[in-house]
């Protein structure tokens, strides 16, 4: 909950400083299981470590993690103290720091962009029903602010939801890529092999990998080499958060110049006190779209701010491009769950007035139909002869039909709406 | 405190939600008092809010901010609630949700400039000195990586001190100019003017100017005529606040590199717990450099945040440019205390190690000298007869003496240091 | 001229790459004169450069700049082949590459700074007459899209100059500060002193500091102390040209958006061929506006990038960050010209439909009064006795006349305009 | 080529403004023979462009792209004059400006991905060679500035190479997706639908979709529904060049790095003159590196600005954030190419001193094996028995070996280079 960012609370505890610590606790679990279950540490090693750490520690965790300049040793030690035996001896073993940190920051990743993916699912249901609905409800189509050519809201809502399928499919390629990070001090995994040697294992080599691999599936993520130095899977997460932030920012600039009272096409849903004035009692103002817009703007910068670290980093863990990372992805990842929530709420309630649409388009009707004038003019008397001569805005669609098709059926292939 | 941003704690209480909701609570009594005192409200109206809200309150107000866009309205309406009389009916009158969310920024951002300054302070105390006892500390000039040059030790303290000084100067100006905002509604004053007619003011403009005023001085901010729109004051300390991360930053930067092991020229402070690994037992990192260079890295396109807000400005109070502002600068501002904390305590605490400088400079001293040797060549024998010859690196030091002096009395001049 | 930048001849020559040419071979024809001046070198090696090298030169200079990182190292060959005797002999003794490309950027931005400057007088001339001609113009003011209270266009033409009045300030603290960059190899004028010493001059590091103040009064610039790795004299000018883009920005928004046909209470000037479409002839594009807006969205990352540059500074002189600064705040500042000469024209044949802007404010109303008539009822009816009713739009502009009076007494102390 | 940004002629004519120019003519004539293979124009309307126009027209189409905001009026206008009949009347019919600009940048675009393809293969020859060469060459692991634990040189190569592949995978979905723009002036397709069906063809709405089908595959682009407001087949060409820029920065970084004279375990391809400084005659300076950082630096802020420019799009064409994707686009295009040139080079050439990596790691030898020592302490003398002692450096590289086979087999299955 935020003064700062209203609406910061339907993030819930997504990605919170409690999910992320929660996470880096399923991190240790999972890697002290999978280095039992390879062999490599005592069976007795093995053991649930969830209920160990609550929200209580976290102030006492993050007050201590400027010594070491990440939150992973003052936790460490907070576990092997609430340990005993092979499981205090073995937790953490093998991993480095940033193994845990950047695990754990995938998986609050990974729960984002699920919660995402649901949005836009929602989403785009709306703006199916729109394209349906409004199929054929003439407004005027404006360009460089100006009337143009006649559109209907239907094609608008269309090319609404071609902006969500193309930030879906980036989303989802991101999705099924997260990788965990196993690699140890430096990226070779020497410390584990070390211990598989140490402890007779036939291929120490090949259980280490083992064992990296199996922690990679309890958490259900992508094994892949260490990527300590290599941030591609962070960058493509925040551009593809950005290109979503993108669809949903053209959404609510349409939105907020439609619902001006001099055009009066569209109108946020009503709410509960939604949208007053601390003194100004008329006012309806479409604060959804507003707050959606905010992180349009904002959000780009975030994901340039990964790429300049991932540029940046030097050696086998860097000085410095790590560290911007972690509340850099936290803070883009939180703030695109809440537009993707007020979108959501935006577009399932957006009242359009198709009346208004209608008349708009009809008193700029000279221009919006000077173009089709002069192609008439253009292509002359005997060509017209034999053909239905267009007379109006509806006549001037062109292939609007078929292009909202078009989005309704790549619309279902994603999401399975109907198409 | 935060996981995600080692360090955070020390920022303390500066712009955190709850420094920023009593700032609101300041500008309303504030407020409150002025309109009494300018005869536009009754005297009974004034009266002490501070009291009236806790951090109690947050939760609530947060989660009620988004229905009206920003948090003033909850909070005209707790606060209404919880007094009686003519406080109750005159608070908040003639301003609007901007005003009171501006001023309080600007509020919280001033504290934030005052704890800034003191550490600069204490930066450029540190620097002075060491500046001062390695004056003549020789060390390798490095350029483009490679050696070039001989500089001392002290010459590089004092251009680190110089940056400082530019950083200091640009948060300077920014600090004395800070203004509150009233304007109301639309910026005209309008329904300040309109009460103060209303209660038959001789002159209502100039009764709603002296309130504006007085608010102002009573804040310990400047007058200035509404700037609902007109974004320079918050631009203008972002910028500054990146001018003072780019100096950081560019300390940080010269000290993880002279810390590695294989320059070993520079240490940070040792403390406790300080620098160390999660598995490697003897390592030592640079952690309050790495810290601050992660700041730096991610403070300009906060600031560059605030300025895309600014100039996509639109209408008498804009459609979301306003909302990004407020987060982007309060993490800026928090962010900014904790890199100046760590590089006072960075600078107090350096290790000058200077007997390894003077040796890799001599190692290196062929290449070091190599531009010394081109001159003599170049002038030729006769010019030679009756100077000195220039047989070291403490020949070749040029005006370092004079630039160190030049740094000194800059800083005395700013900081009243030890010129 | 550009076909990807439009309106990019604007800029003509200023900070072109033959005008950075030309300012090169100043920085250095005015070091070999200082030198002369001051001892240093013989009086004989004092030669004029300016007609030795072309834009002919160009290509081949540009070409060459790869292998030594910058341009310096071609073009001192260059000119060395085109001089004889002492001047070739003594031409760039003491300078580093820095010195004459940090030095040839100020040269170029002054020149920009100036033309900036004179621009944003042109346009303040224009804001000043739309301020008084339209003083009591009513139109509605808008918040958050939606209608609020009444203003007159007068006063938004007061608050756009009060933006013009902030960039103003800005840009000419940072025009009078543009320092000359004269350091040598690293920073310590080592070079310099030395060719002094070993020329036999009595005080060779007062010599070497005289050569460098009159190389900065010869180029009009300020002396200061070696900023190779402070790079806030850049910082600050870009931070300035985009504070004078938001400016621009803020007022090509407002006019995008008032020349909306459905609003049409703006019109950009009209101009031959102006504003048209490839296909629909009726179409009048506000292209001026749209040109400007262009430029104020691209501006800010530009100069967050030389902030993320100077933060990355590291030794004597740095491993890249340097070299990304040239091609930056030449595009920065070019740019700026064109948005500036583009706002010039913009404003000063701005088209004001006052009659239209009346008719949407009355047809508003009821909506622009609600905040007033809160106001009536809530003093009540004994105060109001005696006090005007306040009936329409004209009665509630509040301050507007004092506000507007404000910004122009402002402007008259920054331009001279009338007061 | 540019003084400004050394190296800019790499780039040669790759998405200059004269391949820009040419690519416009290409998407009229592939317009022009669509339209007459689809029956909408005659056939005699067909005919080859590619001759008409000049770079000599650049500067006259320049000059005139301001007044209509984008340079195809003025282009259709300077064709139409240098064709007749049938061909001079059915040039540009149905298309919009926006449709030929951004076909024209797709296809400048495809161009520079080619080639930066090419580079990114020779760059993995490269880097497949060192990893195979240098696969035990011994060398320090270092994190956070310190010695942490042995690497080979062989798997930092292997690691550099993960990050092209990561690149490469990027560009490569980029590349083939690059859609043609054809939607006309509002995106209905009206006018082209207008003219079929004034032309009597029996399916209007068909035979537009086939011409425009037909346009994108005699261009090699992707159909794709009119995509005039939805802008990430921008964005997404601009983060995947700015992935490429990231891994080529991560290389550059540890390059300069690694070659600063205290290490000393690599070196710069020597080049004709390369490195040189303009006064001291014995620098080395990693230019290539150097001016690689310079772009990965610059890089991540423009395609931020691509990213907020297509959060502010608006109606059909957007009033300003279309304009500023054009220059900003060629920018991040051009130095892309520049940079892919440099660090191919880079990297054929980069000299090894293996025997300096070993040296140093055997010096730094204590730290580097302190967590194997404390890993053979862990687990205690009787596990100890009979295995082998793990006695020096080489014992202690864990998986390297597979590391480095994995990262040369998702290299092979990219590029086909030896596996």
């Amino acid at each position: 909950m935020s003064l700062l960012w209203p609406g910061e609370e339907r993030a819930g505890d997504l990605f919170s400083e409690a999910a992320y610590l929660a996470a880096m606790v399923r991190v240790e679990e999972a890697w002290l299981a999978a280095t039992a279950s390879s062999g490599i540490a005592p069976e007795e090693a093995r053991t649930p470590l969830a209920g160990l750490v609550s929200e209580a520690d976290l102030p006492g965790l993050a007050e201590g993690a400027e010594a070491g300049g990440n939150p992973v040793i003052g936790l460490v030690k907070l576990l092997r103290g609430r340990l005993e035996g092979e499981a205090a001896r073995w937790l953490h073993k093998g991993l480095t720091s940033q193994d845990v940190v950047d695990t754990a920051l995938v998986l609050c990743l990974r729960d984002v962009l699920d919660r995402v993916e649901d949005e836009l699912a929602a989403q785009a249901t709306s703006l199916v029903g729109l394209a349906r609905e409004h199929r054929a409800t003439v407004m005027s189509g404006r360009t460089l602010t100006q009337h143009a050519v006649p559109i209907t809201f239907g094609l608008k809502a269309a090319t609404w939801l071609s902006g969500l399928s193309d930030a879906a499919e980036a989303l989802r390629r991101t999705r099924t890529s997260l990788p965990a990070q196993i690699g140890g001090a430096a990226g070779t995994l020497a410390a584990v092999v070390g211990l598989a040697r140490l402890r007779g294992l036939a291929d120490p080599v090949g259980a280490a990998q083992t064992a990296a691999d199996a922690t990679a599936a309890a958490l259900g993520l992508t094994a892949r080499a260490p990527w300590h130095t290599n941030r591609a899977p962070l960058t493509a997460a925040g551009d593809a958060l950005v290109t979503a932030a993108d669809a949903w920012g053209r959404i609510a600039t349409d939105v907020t110049l439609l619902t001006r009272p001099e055009i009066g096409e569209l109108a946020e849903p009503a709410g509960e006190g939604r949208g007053g004035s601390s003194t100004m009692p008329h006012k309806s103002n479409p604060v959804l779209s507003v707050l959606v817009r905010r992180h349009a703007l904002a959000a780009p910068p975030l994901a340039a701010t990964l790429h300049t670290a991932a540029a940046t980093y030097v050696d086998e863990r860097p000085d410095g491009a790590w560290h911007v990372e972690w509340e850099t992805l936290a803070t883009l990842a939180r703030r695109s769950v809440v537009a993707a929530s007020q979108t959501t709420e935006l577009l399932a309630g957006l009242r359009v007035d198709a009346a208004r649409m209608r008349a708009t388009a009809e008193a700029a009707g000279a221009d919006l139909l000077a173009e089709q004038r002069s192609l008439t003019g253009f292509v002359g008397g005997d060509v017209l002869a034999g053909t239905d001569a267009a007379t109006g805005l509806d006549d001037y669609l062109g292939a609007t039909d078929a292009l909202i098709d078009s989005a309704l059926t790549r619309a279902h292939e994603i999401w399975k709406t109907e198409p």
